[in-house]
């Protein structure tokens, strides 16, 4: 029966992130395998203020169709916290509200990326863009990721011989790897590209749950013109919402927009107002700085209990922010015989396999700490330990 | 700089529609351009309950990312509704709930549609459904409805040449004409199509709207291997909550379920228990048949407006359901200089053309009775007829 579906439809990844979502239903079993943020640290009370509050100030307005590009006063908060924050002059009607980032992505694909055309993407990358990118069928150019960045050498040889359409980017915090790209790493791809037919997403879901090091300039300061920023109240009020962004140059602006209403005519307002309110209502610093201090708690614990439980030749990255760090085995090791040992071992990750656009046999994996409290951590990681030394044998 | 650009955006018509609200926000022009629900009639008293409901019942959970199936308790619901009203074994496990149904329609084309490839579009056709298409490059096959279906002779003879991947239709009180496909005319689509390897999409937003006539056979009976039905609470509690949800066949759903993760990873699950609380908690049969009781009023009331206003030689179709009608001027007059009278007139309507692939200057224009109360329709209706002579002249 497969001959009836596009091409297209052939080319996307299933979720692998998906499937182990099974596995962790048990609840014996330990999960780094998450993606999620802290359930326990959502503003829910906060967000039922805000909810009845939304009710006596927009009556039935709320319930309405409304415009495609979402609501102009939250617009206007993302433009003057993206100001107050990191300096950037952003004009509010250049922001759309998208189902969370990951709908951003599909549409930057429907807008730019022609069957065949050259999607830089980070290896290790994240697998959603992989997924949405891939409905578009580009031609992927992976560009390794190390703990500066991604690979200056390649990208400039990327740049010389082939045609990118786009360089997809999560600059803080990567998922999967939770590196961080230094200024300097910044400043020569932007050296690289600028004046190019190329344009750079900058995906920042994380880049403001930093618990150690010092915030980077964003693309969208250093090259605006040729920056598409994405942002999400994902991580930072709640994920279930699905309210993300688009800022983009004018004439880029334009065409996301129409794919915007052909793809599902708008955002659903009365979360966008929801949100707003609770933004307007309360201290959303003081909120992130409480996800951050639990976050970086998380981290320092596990990297504490990798040194502590893993093998020394085992390495990881060591995270400034965000939710994820990333592990490697040494020598022939795959992270995919971990995993079905680590199984039975009752603690789960994800390997690193789902991660590459090539289809290796990856050495590494990735933890994630956000969703796991600290005693859970060091019992999660002393299994994981046994199970690498088990591999070892 | 439009290089830059896929083709694929280049395809899309921008919405009209979109254009001509700009013309309606001037309060003294009456609008029969909408394709809005009636605001005053959103149970917005019971959706608060619900929601606060919903708080009370779920705590945390509903903040957090969820599956992209969507909610299976709303999916049961959906399900069971069919059985009830319509008679239809509907698996609850192979509905998808989307962005609203126009979301239905790019996970459709991402799913079935190859450049190239065939997609029968009723002529004139929903403008939402043109859009959504466009970004997968098909090639439209245009084919005529009158007042009882679509021209039978017409889908032979596409049925016999030419390989059409889709047929889309909206069988009840179609958009923009609203007419409503016989039973007759629904059999022998069935009888042209069985055993083809074309998809029907029925997509029945309207279709528990129905103000006259008796309920028809829908496809998802007739043909259930082969049509793929939509539906959407947008005219039946709100809008604004961008709920909607496909039924497909098993190998069809999975691979919709796969377009969905990638395109925004779920629909808002907040807004997905609030409808569900919503029709659990009250009675919708009732809710629907107030909504209807209007629009039949505002319809019947258009309809004789229509008969004492405007010459005689105007014809338009005489719906038994929906928030729509469609008129037709005489001779060689088109609906965009009547427009453009018509605004002067302090009346607007949409045009024909944009409900057509094939950019024809249409003599039809579609008329929305929904958000108008009687007297206002009056008035409308008398301005109109008062331009359409105008342009007679």
């Amino acid at each position: 029966m497969n001959t009836i579906f596009s091409d297209r439809i052939a080319d996307v990844p299933r979720s692998f992130i998906r499937e182990i979502l099974k596995v962790s239903l048990d609840r014996s079993v330990i999960s780094f395998a998450g993606g999620l943020p802290n359930r326990d640290l959502f503003p829910a009370e906060e967000i039922k203020r805000a909810t009845s509050r939304v009710f006596e100030l927009y009556g039935n307005d709320i319930f309405q169709y409304s415009n495609s590009e979402g609501d102009l006063k939250l617009r206007q908060y993302i433009a003057n916290r993206y100001k107050e924050k990191k300096g950037l002059e952003i004009n509010p009607e250049h922001i759309l509200i998208t189902n969370g980032a990951q709908q951003g992505l599909d549409l930057i694909g429907k807008t730019l990326v022609n069957e065949g055309e050259g999607v830089i993407i980070e290896e290790p990358g994240y697998l959603g863009a992989i997924q949405a990118f891939s409905i578009f069928r580009p031609r992927f150019l992976p560009l390794a990721v190390s703990e500066d960045g991604v690979d200056l050498a390649g990208l400039k040889a990327i740049a010389a011989s082939e045609k990118a359409k786009l360089m997809y980017t999560v600059p803080n915090f990567q998922n999967p790897s939770g590196i961080t790209y230094s200024e300097q790493n910044r400043r020569e791809i932007v050296d690289i590209l600028a004046g190019k037919n190329t344009f750079l997403i900058e995906d920042d879901p994380y880049g403001e749950l930093r618990f150690a090091g010092t915030p980077k300039t964003p693309f969208a300061a250093l090259m605006p013109a040729q920056t598409i920023l994405l942002g999400s109240f994902s991580k930072i009020v709640v994920p279930g919402f699905r309210v993300g962004w688009i800022v983009a140059p004018e004439h880029i602006f334009n065409k996301l927009l129409v794919a915007k209403q052909a793809s599902d005519l708008h955002t659903c307002h009365f979360t966008q107002y929801i949100i707003h309110q609770y933004l307007l209502d309360n201290d959303i610093d003081a909120h992130i700085a409480k996800i951050v201090a639990a976050y970086g708690g998380q981290c320092r614990r596990m990297l504490a209990c990798i040194d502590r439980y893993f093998p020394a030749d085992v390495s990881s990255t060591r995270p400034e922010g965000g939710m994820f760090l990333w592990g490697r085995l040494p020598g022939t090791m795959t992270s995919l015989d971990l995993f079905n040992l680590a199984v039975k071992e009752k603690v789960i990750f994800v390997p690193g396999d789902p991660f590459y656009t090539t289809g290796i046999k990856s050495p590494a994996f990735r933890l994630n700490f956000s969703c796991v409290d600290e005693t859970t951590i060091e019992t999660g990681i002393e299994r994981l330990g046994k199970a690498i030394r088990l591999l070892a044998k």
